[in-house]
């Protein structure tokens, strides 16, 4: 079959309608030159219109050149128009988002050099996804028939996989009834925010923080509460007495990068207590630790139930998967799953059944370790860096970070951290500045995103910084 | 390593957290009988304790009769609770969910006997699913590296791939800049309501009309303006003239299964001129036709731009594929990545690129004929079952359904369906009533539903309602 046509069922006559159809296809784009047309016979039959007027559509389309009729040769469309996105109604689309935060900062000047380095974070390093791994899993996920609609709490085997991943290396409490499976941690802050937040909700969040989890409050209409960050995590006692719930990266603040000290941690639990709050512990790259040990997550230490921990598989396995997870009590578990029926049912069979694999094969443990001997150097690489930077007078006080895929280099107070990313990336370093997380914060600063960049090409990334830094100081 | 432990950061002595750490780990069942713990010198230096801290903390559990110590065997976990949802905060979970959509009606009562014939709607015939061709298109998605965020409009080749297909198959105007990759059918109407109406928008609406539809409107504020239903389809004259947007079913209409005719669609279109709607259009499942051409849909017979038309793959492959997709024009295509980045990025690469492929290489058409085959005589018996209903006097004229997955059966006025569905199940027969489906409009019907079963044992369940139907008549 070439394209559907339609026999008409309104007031236009037959040819009329099946003139402007076969016309519409190539200009269009949906026909196109030298495609041959079927024979005006069959046609005819298919449609159940009489064999002269399909004939004679034919005859006026070669007479307006759209057509070229060669007896007994068959007939076939001349040139029509190449696909145009400017059919009616349809304006041309920009040909990039403005959507910073998801897209890499791939540069559209024309003047910007390649890229030499790239700091960005939000990805893990391509080079080490599991793909041998990852592919028998899938081959296997691909063996059957998928199911229907599953639940919407996520697959069994994935949540009981999650749920035994998580308590064995994060001492969260969970058993698989209190894990639900979400396309990535954007989605459990959307399903989370949906469900539990009035709208006029006050969330206090820290500030600096997580643009897309505030976006996904706001979008909720939830009011936000910007909270200052200092060395020791979040300042708990700067939560408003009015908020009504509390967004908080404990583990490893983003964008700072600190882990939230323990006293913090029971004093914020305690706040929450005393005000009543839900809390939504954020725990987003800490699978890759390279200093200390954790301290035992809000969701452990918790004894009231008041903590939504989410987990996300994006910063360890790849973005692409859309695989994270929350864990709460079982009643909240429920009431997400009401929400998420209606949102998008549930995650696609393939990757919960392929991840679950990989977990139960024990594949996920070992990408983990050979994540943490790659990271590690680099993390340590950084640190040192940073430091060296503070040393020669250059930045405030490091923040310190033990965990995950970047740190944060702060700026002197006042530096135009835009400006050192414009300039940067005509060194050819791509690196972000902490400008979308600030809500109030006045902090000056650039992510050192280490997942994409070898040890020696970061050594040259931040060279190119302190070159640019004793510039503007200069 | 077997769990891992926390020095607590805070006031607790060492071993008074190691103690509970290692109990709750038994309580929880992340360790469980006969786990082996490290010798006390190994996790003494792992947590850089002294050894006879760890020493004293596995002599207090031994004790307490959680671990068996033998001199030189080693420290065992001894028993100790089955894991549990008990835990605290956590309330234990409900087995099923109220999301009666969703969830295959798997009864719960004991006395049900065996489902005989399932006439359930909602997934394609699990036995028509293309395994191998599916399996070889998932293996070569998982050939490389998976990218990071995509773009969250979908993949590029599979945009492509839809407005080709929807183009050539439907008759849509559609190139890859008007195609939006969506999680299923579902996941479009949550981000076209939360896009495109304000909150407290009036949405007029099929009544019967399909469930999710509605809640996924009413989740973002919507009021619902029902509209009856009629053979033709929607009766657009009683669109209320405060409607700022109509939901519609033009080519099947849900639940009635009718097509909306020629005339109707352009009454329809008038009408949306007239008072400015967004027409949201939902072609959810008449890939499959058996009878008639199809005529034109609104989003091609429109010149205003003001259709965006929802497509799905959940009735043709599965629903566990996940995947969906939205055509309109670019500038609200772009609208959409707008809302999509902020409630889950985009779909996971591997089904996206795994179905493109698919199209590209006709596996799918394939599966298309293959399913038209499969589901034509079952169709076409379903209609004569349900027209002998109606000769008899049983049941009111049958509503006319040219495609898709199920016809529906109305019953005489008064008729409990919920009543008919209880004793039908009774007999093995699974059966939905259209109750969900009912606003204000009062129908009782039930959707018979041939995806599930074979032609001898759709004959098995009507001959079932038909006997039901005269017992309640009688």
């Amino acid at each position: 079959m070439w394209i559907d046509l339609f026999v008409d069922g309104g007031t236009r006559s037959t040819s009329a309608s099946l003139f402007t159809q076969i016309r519409d296809a190539i200009a269009d784009g949906r026909l196109t030159a030298g495609d041959r047309l079927p024979p005006s016979r069959t046609l005819a039959a298919e449609l159940g219109v009489a064999r002269s007027t399909v004939a004679a559509v034919y005859a006026r389309l070669v007479a307006e050149g759209f057509l070229d009729g060669r007896a007994g040769n068959g007939t076939f469309v001349t040139a029509g128009p190449e696909p145009s996105s400017g059919a009616p109604g349809h304006a041309s689309r920009p040909a990039t988002h403005s959507n910073a935060t998801f897209v890499s900062p791939m540069p559209t000047e024309h003047d910007a050099p390649p890229v030499l380095v790239d700091l960005s974070t939000g990805r893990p390093d391509p080079r080490l996804f599991p793909v041998v791994d990852w592919r028998r899993c899938v081959t296997a996920a691909a063996a059957g028939v998928p199911p229907g609609y599953g639940d919407p709490a996520g697959l069994p085997e994935l949540r009981r996989t999650i749920a035994s991943w998580v308590s064995r290396s994060r001492g969260v409490i969970a058993t698989s009834a209190h894990v639900l499976v979400t396309s990535g941690a954007q989605q459990a802050f959307d399903l989370v925010a949906s469900t539990f937040l009035a709208r006029g909700a006050v969330v206090a969040i820290e500030d600096p923080g997580y643009p897309q989890a505030r976006r996904a409050f706001e979008r909720h209409g939830a009011r936000l509460a910007p909270v200052p960050v200092d060395h020791d995590g979040m300042v708990v006692d700067a939560i408003p007495r009015d908020a009504d719930a509390v967004y908080v990266t404990p583990s490893h603040q983003s964008p700072t990068g600190v882990t939230m000290s323990g006293a913090r941690r029971r004093a914020l639990l305690a706040r929450a207590a005393e005000l009543d709050l839900l809390v939504i512990e954020d725990d987003y790259d800490t699978e890759f630790r390279y200093v200390d040990r954790p301290l035992e997550p809000l969701q452990r230490l918790d004894r009231s139930g008041r903590v939504v921990y989410v987990g996300t598989f994006s910063k360890t396995l790849s973005p692409s998967l859309r695989l994270g997870f929350v864990v709460t009590d079982a009643a909240r578990i429920d009431r997400l799953c009401a929400t998420r029926s209606v949102v998008d049912a549930q995650p696609p069979h393939i990757t919960q059944a392929a991840l679950a694999e990989l977990i139960a094969r024990g594949g996920f443990d070992r990408h983990l370790r050979r994540g943490r001997r790659r990271y590690q150097p680099r993390h340590a690489l950084v640190a040192r860096l940073l430091q060296s930077l503070h040393d020669d007078g250059l930045v405030p006080v490091p923040w310190r970070s033990n965990a995950g895929l970047h740190s944060m280099l702060e700026l002197a107070p006042g530096t135009d951290a835009e400006l050192v990313v414009e300039r940067l990336r005509r060194r050819g370093v791509v690196v972000q500045s902490t400008g979308d997380w600030s809500i109030e914060a006045d902090l000056p600063a650039l992510l050192i995103g280490f997942a994409l960049a070898e040890p020696a090409h970061l050594e040259l990334a931040l060279t190119a910084i302190r070159d640019e830094l004793s510039l503007l100081r200069g």
